[in-house]
């Protein structure tokens, strides 16, 4: 693959110091599932990360794994689990909480994201048709945090959301694949603590955040559903070596790596975005984190066609595309700089 | 860990030149989801090495995972899938496969082995007996090889069950966790080509012989089940670095490095077979390949703790215990040396 | 209950000839599981009225649980199901559909209905999104007939949907809990054979339409699941006492029963449409068979209170409310006449 | 057919003051789902019998379909149900409880029944196990009262079981499909108010005991799982006409119906046990309720063959037959006495 691709923010292998110190330990004999000493120096300094000293931490592979994982662990049995219509369980991983038995209850979205009225208004209305045990009653709601178009909710919005989850006794799960370049971006209020702090569950995410694969669930009051280990199993998710996301993740939370490599996607981000903005190129929504999603003409398409790579998201009514360029981890000045000359 | 660990075949991390592989690939762009250029070549090289150059493959991340994924894909919604009693999917699996909503019919085994006549004799009482269509219909047969205690069925075993199945028009499913260390014993009458002729999918393990992670499915005759791809993504199966295990399969499967790597387990557990034989320590089963069941006394046991790992299996009625000394790609003639220090 | 309702097609028991027959035929002795003379003697009858003497029939109990089984059993295990948005197992099922493990794929309505238009365009959208195989592939569309809002799709509609379900290899489903209002409305321009002839599998209605309980599943062709009846026990569909649907169905297909009675409910609706539309009572769809959706003011609901039983259905945004009236087998001249001194 | 039939205990419609009440009622309009008056009433009649006055009650359809609805609904998602090996749910409900996503884990029985002493063991040689947490952890003990062969478990029996259940945090479910005829065994040591003590849910079996359908759920302390309503609508065993299981339950909880027409059964069943032992016809399990198990060489059915019908159970090593003989609420003397001629 010659040319640059800004398809995704996984496009690579894992950071350099991540493959160091999987060769520096390889002959290093531990056991398997997670019980080797990696993981657990790995959970250890998530739990200081993220102030949740009783958090309880669980390495998966990937994110739908873990969407599905964690939702049907967390759900009665005839429960369903509230999204917006744009939110990635109800759109792209084939139906993963759907084949655990749960329906995903799509809400309208704006940018991305459901707002606390929206969900109200929806509870409200649910609690208010006298018909409504014959439908699903929701036992959680999910937000992913970015979203699925790179915006962010704010503090406030998540605490209203929380609290709205709370008077209706359901549980509030923040899919974090992204997480990393959200905490960095400079439209976030919150940090990890607070994240923390304002959730039933949620995850770190290693996959596009600069590991060859991993997500470190968080529950962080010690929450974690009954036999949860066996749950892992149970699902497909659980590594036998256990080293290779413990590894990963106590190489990410080592010297803040994982803030430090997040913060280089957004600035690339930004520099980015600052760039189609230069070159009159509309974005396609406001985002502050490392996916930006430009509106190109046909025109545009063809003129770069070949020389740069990046996902197309959707057709516009007029005729243009709106299309998604990421950086990541691994994105350098030097790659914005070539995109300019491209573009 | 400072003792040497004979626990099992997956204490360490991967065959050094997989690291190396990783290392030189990590900076070039690839897109997701297998969809890169060294999974295409991985694939290629398993067709060639398998001989079927019609074969579907898939690689996933586990065994527990591939087992469900699998044996999903391919039931009709209402039917069982036939194990031993002490197949992987009816004991040590979390209910992966009843979770997918099948039930795993158990038959009896023999040293971990179900017969042709076993297997026959139970389909024939099924089907005469007139309150079958009220029980579950078997629609699968699974056997793992190497079995969990180590043995082999011989080439005609194999025919012969897969006569059985396609009489009664079931499918044959090979769990191969550690089919390398099957492949290369001395016991073995068969080579991947056979194998791959007389069943309707099997996998080549990597987890458990060399790889980090990783299970290469085949469906032979390109038989596999529609959209599988779109199964495995549902069952969190789907790797979004499919770079991942793609590498490690390229790297195993170039000049032979997995059959080199299990033959060097199944020659230091010849070994290590010879050294318990020679130290007048009995074997629980006659394992002819990387996994070896001693039958330790207590004493035996305190002699040793604290200066070798190895699990135990089963305690024996007379006291005894039956334990598992397992080699691997990574074991070396120096650790078999040490274990007779030891004993 | 004093009032008079007209809630539903299912306030009364069953019709008097369906309860002489089980009086008639109570102590005589027969098989159970739908092995009785009578299920046998229904069935033949119910392939002769569909003039579809190779269809393989099966009695359930209820319309969720039919809707749930009969899906479950044709979709491939990673395969959705096409509904209306407002389509009944995508609403009013506690998500029966998705406990079995498939997604409902909603897509939008008019008058309850899905538009050959609007699905060929999600099919032709679903496919030429390069991401699809990350979605849920759907494997089957459901209508339902009438519809929740008591429409009818026109023959032509049916044959449309159907060649569209063709091209893209799908199976069309028809829900008709309420076969017989549909068939004996003026508007409908097919009849039972015809309805066999275009769909994969579809049901006659018994519990809204005169039975106790009761649902017949006819797959035209002969075309059922392979081991359909081990699907129904395995749902927990299967009555132990089938001669209880047998009776039912076999009384309702003797000499027009099922078409007579149906046809009561479909006069008696039209009166009462009339007669909403004599008070000047505005419905909110122009229905042609036995549920009626009139739109009634807060002071018409008051007026009425206490005299006459109905459903709420929806409050419109101007205050008014849209209200369900149902006529069936059981509603007499006179009950209408009563209705017109309430209103 | 007009052989007499001991083939089994539903054979025959219902119990003739059903079919009078369910007459009597026909056209007297009620609401659906089981808000009906015949429903609420039922209820109360159940909890007063049963002398649980906080009981929560539900009526669902048939035996399998209520085993998997209370047993997915009472486990948590990654749980399993411990049965007896012969247990219907192991055995002869194709599947259901695993179509739910649990494994049935069976133990070793005697007579039908697993003892306290098996049901310790099994739990603590679980739990002693290390690799526990990869194995499906038992959340529920499952009994059937009578059994499968007949038999009953005594009071002190179930006690133990129970304080073992509490033990370890699970549950304890008995299946009374045939509750009746254990309730009215002379074997009986327990009544139906001691049987609501000594476990966390129940059923009465209504099919078996004079119903055309319809088996009562009891949640004795109020326990039911939450918005367990939506799990039955969920499971497909929700009655549109509630109705009907409301008037049969009604009408055997009246005057102490039900338990009349057991001890009926048991009366014949007691006749025909001594008949059998006069003819010096073996019983092949000393069953005390309505099953009995003769044991009949290939003479003595080919001499009986086209006079009665019963079952085959089980073909024995010497050539003989186990069959089943059951007697029921419409056994009568003269039954017995037809019997007595043939035999």
């Amino acid at each position: 693959m010659e040319k640059k691709s800004f398809t995704c923010d996984y496009n690579e292998g894992a950071h350099p110091l991540i493959l160091q110190r999987l060769l520096e330990t390889n002959m290093i004999q531990e056991p398997g599932y997670g019980e080797d000493s990696f993981t657990a120096s790995a959970k250890e300094k998530i739990r200081q990360a993220a102030g949740c000293p009783e958090a309880e931490v669980f390495f998966l592979v990937g994110g739908t794994q873990t969407n599905a994982t964690v939702i049907d662990a967390m759900l009665r049995s005839n429960e369903g689990v509230i999204a917006a219509s744009t939110g990635h369980i109800a759109v792209h991983e084939a139906g993963a909480v759907e084949f655990c038995g749960h329906k995903v209850i799509t809400i309208p979205q704006q940018e991305g994201k459901i707002s606390p009225e929206g969900l109200a208004s929806y509870l409200k209305a649910f609690y208010a048709d006298p018909t409504w045990p014959h439908m699903v009653a929701p036992g959680m709601v999910y937000t992913s945090w970015p979203t699925e178009y790179g915006t962010l909710y704010s503090r406030d919005e998540l605490l209203r959301i929380r609290g709205i989850c709370k008077d209706y006794g359901i549980k509030l799960f923040i899919d974090g694949a992204r997480l990393g370049y959200g905490l960095m971006s400079d439209a976030a209020d919150l940090d990890l603590p607070a994240m923390a702090r304002l959730c039933d569950a949620f995850y770190i995410g290693g996959t596009k955040v600069g590991a060859l694969c991993g997500e470190a669930v968080i529950f962080p009051d010690g929450n974690a559903p009954r036999n949860f280990f066996s749950t892992i199993k149970q699902h497909g998710a659980l590594l036998a070596k256990g080293r290779l996301t413990g590894i990963q993740f106590d190489t990410l939370f080592t010297d803040g790596l994982y803030f430090k490599i997040a913060r280089n996607a957004i600035e690339r981000a930004m520099e980015m975005k600052a760039l189609f903005e230069r070159k009159g190129i509309p974005l396609f929504k406001d985002s502050p984190t490392n996916q930006q999603f430009p509106i190109l003409t046909d025109e545009q398409m063809a003129a770069i066609e070949g020389k740069v790579l990046y996902e197309t998201w959707e057709k516009l009514t007029d005729g243009r595309t709106v299309t998604r360029f990421a950086t990541s981890w691994a994105t350098t000045r030097e790659d914005i700089a070539l995109l300019e000359t491209i573009l």
